[in-house]
């Protein structure tokens, strides 16, 4: 089976803003072994929204369109897909009594186009939302001698995916012949992603049943593994098949086979440990701390650390000794291991981490060009540094940074 | 004049990936006055793109496809803009031959799909690609008796930016109506989108030839202003008009009226004074400080700070009273004020600023509900301390102390 995503709303035709709900609806609809094979954006206009209809109720089996419910002059999702099908809008009552009850409770006036939220197309399921005012609708109805199914959605992500997930989901999945799909995403820490595909691809490539997709971030690889089944553990089984294979091969890079965070994996880590962690951060400026205390509950194990910008504080708080900035310079091997062993010493926590660099653009020279980084992972007994060169502006240097140390620590505790 | 952006590529059908090209060609176009009416997104597969193309022939007037130009078997955008065109693909034999030089150089071999990059649209301008492999093209065509300007332009951003600026767009301005088109962007800090949008719809409703889109964002409003005029001039008077009646309206509130993001504004505050800064954070994790050194060349005015998630470490690194921390609780108005002003101390810079508060989900109680974040300001003669329960998840929560604590310092800077 397949669909097409319809997203409304003038904004989303702007500089300013985008269409996200395909992400969430795509998500969902893959699970239910549909493909989205068209996305169309359209503004709030009834002639463009209605021809937009009519070509997706042509080509796609599934049309879901998000937004344009709500009670302004501008929702005109209700009236365009009513008129496409070539059906009237019908006016709930129950509906209309709720509103003028809501709006009394709140000493609003209801007008005219508040009540246009309790239309619905002829024929269509109400879908209650439970987030917003606006309702969605589900029509199973055959357009030009094909059997269609319709569904409405509000624009709003918070109201879009409840809605969906409680109404939707099963619905669909009734409708929709069974299938049986494993997935498994793999996400693997420091490997660039050409080195990563090329060890890989020798293995999935044997996999033509299983559809394996690559994706990269900074210091991050990612497979996302899928396929079909006669059966769910059939699925299950052939998608594990490969998924081992590839942990065996990546080994040392894999540290995550289920979702997590390369943060939450280090949380984990420390936690079944006991052990504790500070930070002394110079050109990534905090975001190693930001990423770790992203984790509700961090503070079990994470206990501070310092932001050591200037040299005098490198001094002041982690105790690295003024003849080394002045002999190595702030940014060498040396430093970031006095960094990273002072501040395990001053905040008295089982490992610290020590992070300094050029993340440029400018301060950059020669000897220490822009993108290079030392960072350091001191335990007490060892201090272990590493340093890198890498590529790119400002933000993915210090990304990449704060990327190497969480994959150091991980590595450590392993 | 409208335009319609086509979007190849089935990975942009995944949950994984999404256009993101489109947002910047919106923006470019609207500066020359071009509206976008549809948005497409479509996979790898021939009879899906041609079908994609015929329909943005029919209902626009300019046509921007971006992807598919690649070598791979996958690229079919020229094949089917060709086909949807009515017309033949021809070879480009300067550029097969730059094509083959290139590869030998490293020494590798040219196959048969390497070499589509070379064909072109019969009377399509070639549009050189510095940035990548594959060159778009320019075709200014009738379609079904219309005028039609179709671009095809490759789909990495690098490589479509570099060559939508250097060769579309004085193109397309050369083509279009001469328009007249003058804009403005408002930065507000800490107001809410409902209260912001209320006290300046009475302004700008006033000026029904500017079009006025509110955009917001935690602790954050914009204010887009755009119009069209006879002249230049007569565009941005009208502009500058609106914009000084809502920058009278906005007084505190506004922080930018050129672009620059809050760090910024409290970057050039800062230098400007010759005024130096530290931070303590605790629940913000190190946030405060990572936004501030995301400006290149923060180190002269930021020294650093002290990451104080733990009790012990708000008094080693500034100094909070131990008894204050027992009475008050570190989640409190005087331990924000105490860590604001320890930091200044310890850091000897002219501010100091201290966060603490619960960022959540978890650790929240009757008396300190999750969202309760106290903001402290000292400049060694006096301490402000803010304290406000923000909405929303940690994320959320995290973001706005932290836009607090900035808008707080530009408002004590001005």
């Amino acid at each position: 089976m397949n669909a097409e995503i319809i997203a409304i709303g003038s904004e989303l035709l702007t500089p300013f803003r985008q269409d996200t709900n395909s992400l969430f609806l795509t998500k969902r609809l893959n699970e239910l072994g549909v493909e989205v094979i068209f996305k169309t954006i359209v503004g709030d206009r009834l002639e463009h929204l209605l021809q937009a209809s009519r070509i997706a109720l042509t080509r796609a089996q599934i049309v879901i369109f998000s937004g344009g419910l709500g009670p302004t002059e501008d929702d005109l999702t209700r009236e365009c897909v009513a008129q496409a099908l070539g059906r009237e809008l019908r006016r709930d009552h129950e509906m209309v009594t709720a509103l003028y009850t809501s709006a009394a409770a709140m000493r609003m006036r209801v007008s005219e186009n508040h009540v246009k939220q309790a239309d619905y197309i002829e024929g269509a399921e109400i879908l209650k939302n439970s987030r917003g005012s606006a309702p969605g609708q589900w029509i199973d109805t055959v357009y030009e001698g094909q059997r269609r199914i319709v569904i409405l959605l509000p624009g709003p992500p918070i109201e879009i995916e409840g809605m969906f997930n409680d109404h939707c989901f099963d619905r669909l999945k009734q409708v929709l012949p069974e299938e049986h799909i494993a997935t498994c995403e793999l996400k693997l820490a420091m490997v660039s992603e050409p080195a990563a595909d090329q060890r890989a691809a020798k293995i999935y490539k044997q996999f033509s049943d299983i559809e394996t997709t690559v994706l990269a971030s900074p210091g991050e690889v990612q497979f996302h593994l899928k396929t079909r089944g006669a059966t769910q553990e059939e699925a299950e089984t052939r998608v594990d098949e490969l998924a081992s294979l590839l942990e065996d091969e990546f080994t040392e890079e894999i540290f995550s086979c289920t979702g997590e965070s390369l943060e939450q994996i280090v949380a984990y880590f420390l936690q079944m440990r006991g052990a504790t962690l500070s930070v002394a951060e110079s050109c990534t400026g905090g975001l190693l701390a930001e990423r770790i205390t992203r984790i509700s509950g961090s503070s079990r194990y994470f206990m501070g650390g310092a932001l050591v910008y200037s040299d005098q504080l490198k001094q002041d708080f982690c105790g690295v000794p003024p003849q080394l900035l002045k002999s190595d310079g702030a940014v060498s091997h040396s430093v970031a291991a006095a960094l990273a062993e002072g501040i395990r010493q001053r905040c008295k926590t089982t490992f610290g981490i020590g992070i300094t660099g050029v993340a440029g653009p400018s301060g950059g020279t020669s000897e220490r060009p822009v993108g290079l980084v030392y960072v350091a992972l001191a335990d007490g007994k060892h201090t272990e540094v590493v340093d890198r060169i890498f590529p790119g502006g400002r933000e993915r240097i210090r990304w990449f940074a704060t990327q190497l140390a969480l994959d150091l620590l991980r590595r450590k505790l392993r």
